[in-house]
């Protein structure tokens, strides 16, 4: 049995793990960012004081073997009234919160309901409230604000957390006791990032005698990662983490026309150009997902937000041959 | 395998399930009224357009066979932002409802994910808005309208549904297949009626060879039932279904003054003078609670809400000698 832990946030892990899960003889935890601030997820955060669930929502979603009407109940939105904008599975992580009065244990419990293969473990139990620094002495402040900036303009300084972020110390657990640590894909800055920097994670991932996996992200953000090749990646990260990463892994398969213009009119942003990294900790394959998303009214799971996105059973392949090599 | 049924709403729904799942080799289907548009459920039903959730959450929460965390999580009820007032559970159904597009297949999931034992079925799959007429021709409209309202002092000429409200045929193919019949305990106008007036509900009674057994409420209502004895409730139970009932349960037990106290000051109801009713259908037996209740910061458990109330066991105990008799 081997000790797999991703680290990140949102659609990247949903990815990741839905493939993830299908691999026989591993055990799957979950580490995942606590900056989320906006959305239904940031309402719920400002008037019930709780940790962001959306995050944590979508990583249990991807990892539950509960029926299809499980995923779906998670995943609905309200579209009327005062519930309007709330995901379910949002309000239901809120009100287990609550209820058991520590968002570890109600984490705990959503995943015993949802019948929740692995675990889904919160990367810190603090309030994390994202900030960046940029050269010219501006501050953004919280991961929605940062969503929405351009951050090359001007270039950044610093990100950080305002107040004292800790590894929660299940997520420390996972870590020494991992044999792969996966590191993405996601949003880098809003995703990523915010679990790289909590204090106490670059110790952890050191200490770890886990090899370390990293998917290259298919496009780039634009202002904040724009034009960015693999290089950046491997090298910003590493700077985060303090060691060097074993695995690259990185998409060379060309996306649809169709696929590049749908992404461009949605998010702006260009498609990584990946002939950079010449390194043999590099497996350069096809991981791309060629299904065209399909909006069902309510229905907003990841899979369909996206254009370009990877494809979960490509990149589980990839990540299963690297651990039974 | 005996079949029982029960048809009520929250509270007594609540009180008889509790006890009736503890009790060996019977097989329950718990009848609900949809006539609910107070509070929380009634809000979601104006917004949302869904059927009542609050007391269907009542009988699941009473049949639940899942943690004791899943009951504290069904009955939280948010005190903070735009969740405020709403308990959690009602929003689980309201969201089962819109995911699975019927109110009645929700509820089966709902059963599914909270482990329940038996069934819990709604009376109608019609949209139930009550009303009633007084004798100087007033109408109330709505259970909410009618729950406040002094009915006696007039005197009630109709209680009927605005629309055309039908017997679900699951709830019917249950009263069918009954061996016994539970009718309340519970508000006798608010919570009772409102099953016995549904299209279709009398005649599947009448049609059923099942034994029906009434347990006589233990106060009465200010305004709906003021004075009434254990004959008044028989004859009118009997004027609705348009059949005799075969069994009457009498508690002969005296609350404790604390409790009488608490309960005027909270309800300003009198307890039912039991000594009218003298007829070889009645049992008479100690069916009071002597828990006083503790209101719990958050918890609604409609346990902490009254102050004379069934006791769960000895009602169910005595329901056990008559289907084992």
């Amino acid at each position: 049995m081997k000790n797999i832990v991703t680290i990140g946030g949102g659609t990247g892990s949903y990815t990741v793990l839905s493939g993830l899960k299908n691999i026989p003889d591993i055990s799957i935890s979950a580490l995942v960012s606590m900056s989320d601030d906006g959305g239904s997820t940031g309402v719920l955060r400002d008037e019930l004081g709780v940790l962001p669930p959306g995050d944590v929502r979508q990583c249990l979603v991807a990892l539950s073997d509960h029926s299809d009407v499980m995923r779906k109940l998670m995943n609905y939105r309200f579209s009327e009234g005062t519930l309007k904008g709330h995901s379910f599975g949002n309000i239901f992580l809120a009100a287990l919160e609550k209820v058991t009065g520590d968002f570890v244990e109600g984490v705990e419990v959503a995943s015993e309901i949802m019948k929740v293969y692995g675990k889904v473990i919160p990367i810190t139990k603090n309030k994390a409230e994202l900030e960046i620094t940029l050269l010219n002495g501006k501050i953004l402040e919280g991961e929605n604000a940062i969503q929405n900036a351009n951050l090359q303009d001007v270039g950044i300084k610093d990100v950080f957390y305002k107040n004292n972020v800790e590894l929660n110390e299940n997520a420390e657990e996972a870590i020494l006791k991992a044999d792969y640590i996966i590191l993405g894909p996601g949003n880098y800055y809003c995703s990523l990032v915010p679990n790289l920097i909590v204090e106490g994670f670059s110790k952890a991932v050191c200490k770890s005698k886990a090899k370390i996996i990293l998917p290259i992200n298919l496009t780039n953000k634009l202002g904040h990662t724009t034009d960015w090749k693999v290089s950046n990646y491997v090298n910003s990260v590493e700077k985060y983490i303090g060691r060097l990463v074993d695995f690259v892994l990185v998409n060379n398969q060309e996306p649809s026309r169709e696929q590049i213009e749908r992404y461009k009119l949605e998010e702006g942003a260009g498609v990584l150009v990946a002939d950079d990294f010449m390194d043999n900790r590099v497996t350069r394959t096809a991981l791309l997902s060629h299904v065209m998303p399909i909006v069902i009214k309510g229905d907003i799971s990841p899979n369909t937000r996206g254009f370009i996105r990877h494809n979960s059973k490509k990149l589980a392949d990839c990540i299963e041959k690297i651990i039974n090599s």
